[in-house]
């Protein structure tokens, strides 16, 4: 047991903390003015494009994936690099390439995709040409339950016929979002989990309809692509364009689920790290009743709350990292779900705490709070509630005592 | 001792949720589409006039003031019927003339105004003809501590000049927003209480900018004049526009926090029960893991916690528009702190629960939650967060301890 | 709606208060020390009798039963004073006749015995000259699912036969405690709620054999009567003894609860007034890093929040009272759920934080605070742990949705 | 970083786990029937000793002392272990000669000891033969802030002359403890932190009066020595008695705090795991309302819970632990305040769910969980409470921005 990281990822923490601070923060004002004065309500700001040059230069670039294809990075390497990146999660996740849900559709391709599918959009993906989108989430059930999937994928000939209405569908409304990796359900009376499959559908097909941006409280995320509501109307694909095979679908997207969980996890520990660092800063700045706020002890306490939750939310992440890397995925499925459980509501009471130190300026445009909360709440509940992963890993822990 | 409304109070909560049901939840549509569809970005929608007008020929207008000017209902009869109009915050206030800022500042007008005064500006407000503002918060200082604010009000011959910074000045980039009442230091060297004035301002006044509007969790809630940024540069308003004399400004403010208190609380709670009635259906008809969401027992939890504490904080809320009335706002202090303590909170969380019943779309522009969810939030800072009023709350209980 | 108790209950309770201070309070130590020094670990100090004696002469005896058996007092009257008994519980609720669980059998032998039954039991009971013991909870099921009882009552010419194991039966080792009733089933085949019923049984029945002293924690609760093991082995008893009729035992129950919920909670109250007395107290006199524990944020904040969370319960429970009062136990179930749930709870947090004031000491014996902590902690599962009642509360509120 | 516990301690945990299985949990019902059956009420049952011979046959030994002096296991080896012990935390701390106070004193002997005071002292220890306590806390005074200790330690002559008033000094009354570290002022004059000294006082010294035992709510913890109050009056020592030098009483009041912190939180997991187990195992047993209590929403909500928490503090306490290896004491300073912080805080949740989960059974001595529970709520006070070691640890993390 040693709870020193490698010397390898040490090296990549430095290198990625220099370039936090001498290229991604110093962009942060220039994006939002960028975004502030473009035409197109949908547009990235070009500095991104500069930031993902310079990223790639450093070498900081697609750590996400272990592999060939990727930097080469366990997921224990990768982690806490992925922490670093949720202090600037507007743009250092992206300028890596390393950003969702990219990250995830990078990994069902390099598992799952044939060399022609991986050819025609791994590449560019791995190369930040373009960027996609996945469409899961559906508005008229409870998603969480897969069974639930009403969108239709079936076989007519040489192609499938896609039809359905998917909605938060991030990322698919920037101008260049190029493809889409969708669910639906190819055989209804299959056994449960063989009922689904997933099939690419390039964004420009004839009957994709992108129908309005779905907004999460007040944010339209209009900065990377925000969140689609799609609707599906006999669009046909060719028959390649299927993932692994039909009836697959469900097993890909569990075999998606636990990277990312690692990912989101580590980011939105980062972005607890820069809501602990503003409430500091402000409370020890900020005067009232005769001294700083930080000088109150309800505020301590809310530090050091935060300081021993970051710590052991964390240690946590870090070991399903490790057990990912070590027993897979399937050995490491009641520690993904556990973070999954713990972290988004960890951060969001940090989160919480820090806006309540800034006052008004808390809910404002002028400090990244408001919408670092925004992402925290989301993740309570993408991949399905909490509540749903909850009973799921009290059924396992209950399982030896129902078998004696 | 007894825990019924009085005959007077029961009709009119009578009429006014027939005037819910049968014109303001049908006007919720319209609307947000002529939100969605107007030239001006802080242009209110027309409809707003209509229900207006519908309102007062029913006499379901002024309710929130006491005396001749108002409707002459006591705090006690006012409160349920606020809580009524809570169920449709956006559009219910506003079309009994009940909103915020325009109720505290028509009390202040009734109180302290002079008679110039009240026929300039709360005849037409009364008669909402027009709509006001009021500047207190400043984004540079912890404006929870009255002696921090640093906007100055200073006499010079026949007039006073403003110079300073205001923000999440609500409803002032309202185009119908005429008068703001501005609160500022007088005297810098005057006893800790008697430093603040407060002076009417028309907001046409030169010098007055507008700078912007202040976002709430992504919201810029220009349906009711958003949040605005105002520079005060070398304002001039005549001496008579000052509200009761020098030194008064910290005095006249709290005489406006109580009823504004019981306005909000009351309100809130119309929106807990609003936000439970949504996730009660929700869940009664949304279908997970084969059967129906309400049938699990968490859910089951969150619905009976929310009941029970929906109760208590009325009942707390309740009394204290009791005790306002009858011990008057002085005698009512602990009660007017405990319910800011506690209704904010208590309903932030209610409504919590209910968006994450309704999965993505809980976030969403299709559902009313995320916007009440941000308006519960904002109450738990407003008029100071709840850290101060605890303390000094602590303070005023440990007193009698101290003096034995 | 008014907010303020009638004459008569301020009248008692200004007695009730002077009785407090002049006798109760006094008598605590000289209580313990009896207690200290006893012969018979079961025996109830002298003192009681004395106390009981002094309350009587002062017209403070039998408040809990309205109509003519009782002091003739409203649940709404009845409950300010049930509060401040909890102050000292352990002696004013017995000084006054008004102790658990003589007042719920008291209820039950007014509103259902047969005249021979009230002669020979509620007479002496109403008269302070014996105790009683309800035998319900059973240590083999879950006893809030009353389907469950398993001990069994069971007609046998002119007799009814009881035989079962009862656990937690509090008071039956009081040597005083002469009549027991016990709730077990008659006809297993009946409808779920009419299996039940209730039989009377003096404590010196052949084959009632009282096993051993059950525990709260460490408590014995030895100073009045415990918590007992008890079984009945072929216990015989005259059909006479059978309260109302057979099957009624349910129905008996449910009657039961609603006074007793009443009484249980307003005690709670009063023993979370007098927790935060002695927090306050206590923190204002310890000195801790240079200044008063009562000037720690932390601690103030406890503090308010303690003061804010009483006020609301105190007035959920008297609105129940006063329902109980206007429309009966049946018009105020959900009231009577509700104050089950958070009352318990609410004053648990409100001792902990008391005793976490008063470092070891508050652990100890010589500060009545842990008492107090394991009678709430107690109480958030008698009657059924509070989960269960939320549940069915929840069904409840969830049923108007059902139907539309 | 590698997550994996190392060979010798895989090795240890199987030898120590079987142990447990084969001969502790075994021996739990004989020791509460000798507890039961004892004439002293302080007696030490002897089937204590039986296990002690068995562990030391069998290498499971001192475990918890580093160096020379014991096992030789590191911080980080022997945690885990000590987790194991927790699971019966009456047994199997002293059956392994791992149980507090003896490990902290061990601890003290072996680093600030003489050879002559070792000798003494420290051999019959390690050889599990004598039993000791620990002095100091004070009733009278706020004993998480050192400054405030009262008993005096003055030098007169070739000896100390103690007088002062301890008490919770747990395992005075263990008729077996011959020997006990007192802390006091032997300057009262001097720096903060130089006031105090540590002296070895040999219980059967004259004028050491052993005065009661406290209580635990309700639990006397007679089975291991009790809590006693002690007094001392004119208590003389030889000099030599002195451990280190004058003024080093804080000190080594430090250094002492650092294992015994690990120690408790890894048996507080322990004891966590089998509150955990009981629950589990309880609620698929019993039946209520037509399903076994654990499928239960709520229910299997609070065992996902426990296991995300489990697993993320004893995730901080071996990191602590590792940290204390690798770079000290002082080092590993913010660590030990966190898990000090958030250990008993969170298995105290988890004990309590156990105990709702047993009805009135969690309370009853029939199950184990009511005394881990008290277990659990004073370690959120020994050593301090937490208010106080949270507001040390915000402070030092405000530290770097204070500086900017």
């Amino acid at each position: 047991m040693d709870f020193a990281y490698d010397a390898r990822t040490e090296q990549l923490r430095e290198q990625l903390t220099d370039f936090l601070e001498t290229t991604i923060y110093p962009a942060e004002p220039v994006f939002h003015e960028q975004l502030a004065n473009r035409a197109d309500p949908w547009a990235v700001p070009p500095i991104v494009d500069e930031l993902k040059a310079a990223a790639r230069e450093r070498g900081l670039w697609n750590f996400f994936l272990p592999g060939e294809h990727g930097a080469g990075l366990t997921n224990l390497q990768y982690a806490p690099l992925a922490e670093l990146t949720g202090r600037s999660p507007e743009l250092a996740p992206v300028a890596l390439n390393c950003a969702a849900p990219d990250t995830g559709n990078m990994e069902v391709l390099a598992m799952f995709g044939t060399e022609q599918q991986r050819k025609q959009w791994l590449r560019p993906l791995l190369d930040g040409e373009i960027r996609s989108a996945f469409a899961m989430t559906e508005p008229d059930v409870a998603s969480s339950d897969a069974t639930n999937i009403e969108t239709r994928i079936e076989r007519d000939g040489d192609e499938y016929v896609i039809n359905g209405r998917k909605w938060y569908i991030s990322g698919a409304m920037n101008p260049n979002c190029r493809i889409m990796i969708v669910m639906g359900k190819s055989d209804p009376d299959a056994d449960t989990h063989r009922q689904q499959s997933m099939v690419l559908v390039p964004r420009d097909t004839p009957g994709v309809h992108i129908k309005r941006g779905m907004q999460l409280f007040g944010f339209d995320d209009s900065s990377h692509g925000g969140h689609a509501e799609v609707e599906f109307r006999d669009v046909r694909v060719p028959a390649d364009n299927l993932l692994s095979e039909e009836g697959s679908g469900f097993a890909i997207a569990q075999a998606r689920l636990g990277p990312g969980r690692i990912h989101h996890c580590m980011r939105l520990i980062g972005m607890a790290e820069r809501a602990l660092e503003l409430l500091c800063r402000r409370t020890t700045q900020r005067v009232a009743f005769g001294k700083p706020i930080a000088e109150q002890g309800v505020v301590q306490d809310w530090i050091a709350e935060a300081r021993v939750r970051i710590e052991q939310v964390r240690l946590l992440v870090l070991k399903t990292a490790w057990l990912m890397d070590t027993v897979g995925n399937r050995g490491a499925h009641t520690e993904i779900q556990s973070i999954k459980i713990t972290t988004p509501s960890t951060v969001e009471w940090i989160i919480d705490k820090a806006i309540q130190a800034h006052g008004a300026g808390g809910f404002s445009q002028d400090f990244p709070l408001a919408g670092l909360w925004a992402q925290a709440r989301m993740l309570r509940m993408a991949d399905g509630p909490d509540e749903v992963h909850k009973r799921s890993l009290a059924r396992r822990e209950l399982k030896k005592y129902r078998q004696q």
